[in-house]
């Protein structure tokens, strides 16, 4: 048996990725029927995402809802690391946490990890300091509650974040940060102490109401390292282990493994892209699942599960089973020809962009509403 | 030729320190005459810390001569690291400080490294913000310039510090923290970070006036391998590589060698002593250059060059070099007793932390005039 070679880190992602296993070596639990019902008993509907299975993984969901059943709510805590702009791959794990939020009437923690892109990308900090202020445009414009919304930009929030990070940063070695990034000597070292950075949301709530309070991040699967780290210094700081409920990658352009990646910024649909750009990308460079010719897609049928198009509309632009299901069996027979696939999802994704940019627009002057007053 | 052992990290001063070996190994320059001549042509006396080579070594004080002798001023740095009760250990390069913002008529940024102390030592940050506010009434008391002096304390200026912090970090691996501390993959993660923060205050000037301003920082000699990494970095930012001012360290109770520790506590001489309790630690642990017998002791002679009571009188309580000649040759002949060389240390001694403890007192209601407003 051939062990194919790939790596997930919060930074690159390789390969081909075996998502079993990296529950495996992650340590982390399949998401399964009974934990799926037990959700379902709370939220009535289940979120496309979760019916079929692209947030697929979690750390201790069954406690978050025994707290939850107790009265006991919890926070959500998520991010976005602004180093270009956002892409389609973005826009999964941001989307499930806003129906998590109006499913569960929770409050969010959204941090802008401006400090990690700066240390760990090629770019002055004023170009970093541009995307944070993009980015946030598209946060804004998914349509977060904002008064159960909070924005912690890092840098701007250091005077609150800083100070607790140490605490996580006192219990963190390097041997630690080695083994689990693979980071070497010649990391800088604000790289090295950064997952001390990242581990503080999952707190701050806590740290201001001054009790401990149930945190439950939604992210894709490449950011577990940093917690699986700061899951064992939590409690030595007195705080809950954060759950945490872990995606598939959205799939890239050129095949439906990987990571959509803003390294393939050329590629990657943008949500600043004109309509035009977006039929442009997914007839150019959207990889296909179809046969060579007509004649042979008609008679062999194509196959879905490769199928960048079909896969977007699975990830994010088709909520109904019953729509999608049709597409995939059609494509699949050789009815549907991958132009006509194509044509669908380009579409789903302009009629999405084109409210998703008007929002995008307005949130120019909601920014203020969202970003977290420090007191201190 | 026998190499003694000993070594010199900002966090551990282990063994007899051979200061020529220091000044080889930091690549750091002695202060010669010619350089104490410059310096009086601006201050007309000079310190007494610089006559008797207790300020005794440089980096760049040339420079800031030059650049003061164009109109283009300095401002001072240095600072304190708050994990136990002040001693007169710590006040020889605070006392020297205020005399060079005196006679230079200068800025001052004094930076409390309270996340450096939680981060080194076995202490809760709630004992490192007691001693931070602690020793900050010390630092109050020794008289700066309020107008013209502004304390920045790492965690609370951490809005302010971290964002420049991490222009430092990103351009220094954990290769080079390691090489210079001996830091090893079993050190935290904030441990290994911390440099970056020492290096800022030495533009946080610069940074809030968007100007290029010198900084000299006077400071022990075990404080330099922070600036000899960092002095790498300012250029590559774009400022100006801080001069540095280094002495040598007060010596221990128990020895000519080494330095002051607070973990002598039991028999370092703490400012807030009472006169007795100052009287008992001189006469039963200050080392003593005297002889056995009062018979030997009159015939041989003592040896100031090793008494420690002498080299507080030396180091900061006389600052008459007549005087202190006198009892130098008095001591040496065998015409003062150690009983009489402990006696006058004693009441100098008494005599500075009688006033020192007043202006303690009233410095609790003084501390907000020096805190940096942070006003972002």
């Amino acid at each position: 048996m051939q062990k194919k070679e790939f790596s997930v880190t919060p930074w690159d992602v390789k390969g081909e990725v075996d998502y079993e296993r990296l529950v495996k070596e992650f340590g982390i639990s399949k998401i399964d029927g009974k934990l799926l019902n037990r959700i379902k008993k709370h939220t009535k509907e289940l979120h496309p995402m979760l019916r079929r299975g692209i947030f697929f993984a979690h750390r201790d969901l069954n406690w978050i809802l025994d707290e939850y059943e107790k009265g006991n709510k919890f926070f959500l805590y998520t991010g976005c690391g602004p180093s270009g702009p956002i892409h389609l791959g973005h826009l999964g794990t941001w989307l499930f946490t806003k129906w998590l939020q109006d499913v569960f009437d929770v409050e969010l923690w959204f941090q802008f990890t401006d400090d990690e892109k700066f240390l760990f990308k090629e770019k002055s900090f004023d170009e970093i300091e541009k995307w944070t202020h993009e980015n946030i445009l598209d946060v804004v414009a998914l349509g977060f509650k904002p008064e159960k919304t909070h924005f912690l930009i890092d840098t701007k929030h250091a005077g609150l974040m800083y100070p607790i990070a140490i605490q996580f940063a006192k219990k963190i070695n390097f041997s630690t940060i080695r083994a689990v990034f693979g980071l070497e000597n010649d990391a800088n070292i604000g790289q090295i102490f950064y997952t001390s950075m990242q581990a503080v949301p999952a707190v701050v709530p806590s740290v201001l109401k001054k009790k401990n309070i149930p945190c439950l991040i939604p992210l894709a699967i490449d950011q577990d390292p940093h917690f699986r780290i700061a899951r064992d210094v939590y409690p030595k700081l007195g705080y809950y282990k954060p759950a945490i409920i872990h995606s598939l990658f959205m799939p890239s352009m050129s095949g439906p493994k990987g990571k959509m990646s803003s390294s393939e910024e050329h590629t990657a649909i943008l949500t600043t892209d004109k309509e035009k750009e977006v039929e442009n990308k997914i007839k150019r460079y959207a990889f296909s699942g179809g046969r060579d010719t007509i004649e042979e897609h008609r008679k062999l049928g194509g196959n879905p599960d490769v199928d960048v198009s079909f896969q977007y509309l699975r990830f994010l632009f088709e909520p109904s089973d019953e729509k999608l299901e049709k597409i995939e069996k059609d494509y699949r027979s050789g009815k549907m020809l991958t132009s006509e696939l194509k044509k669908i999802t380009i579409e789903k994704i302009n009629a999405f962009l084109k409210e998703h940019q008007k929002k995008r627009e307005k949130a120019r002057k909601e920014i203020e509403k969202f970003i977290y007053k420090n007191s201190s």
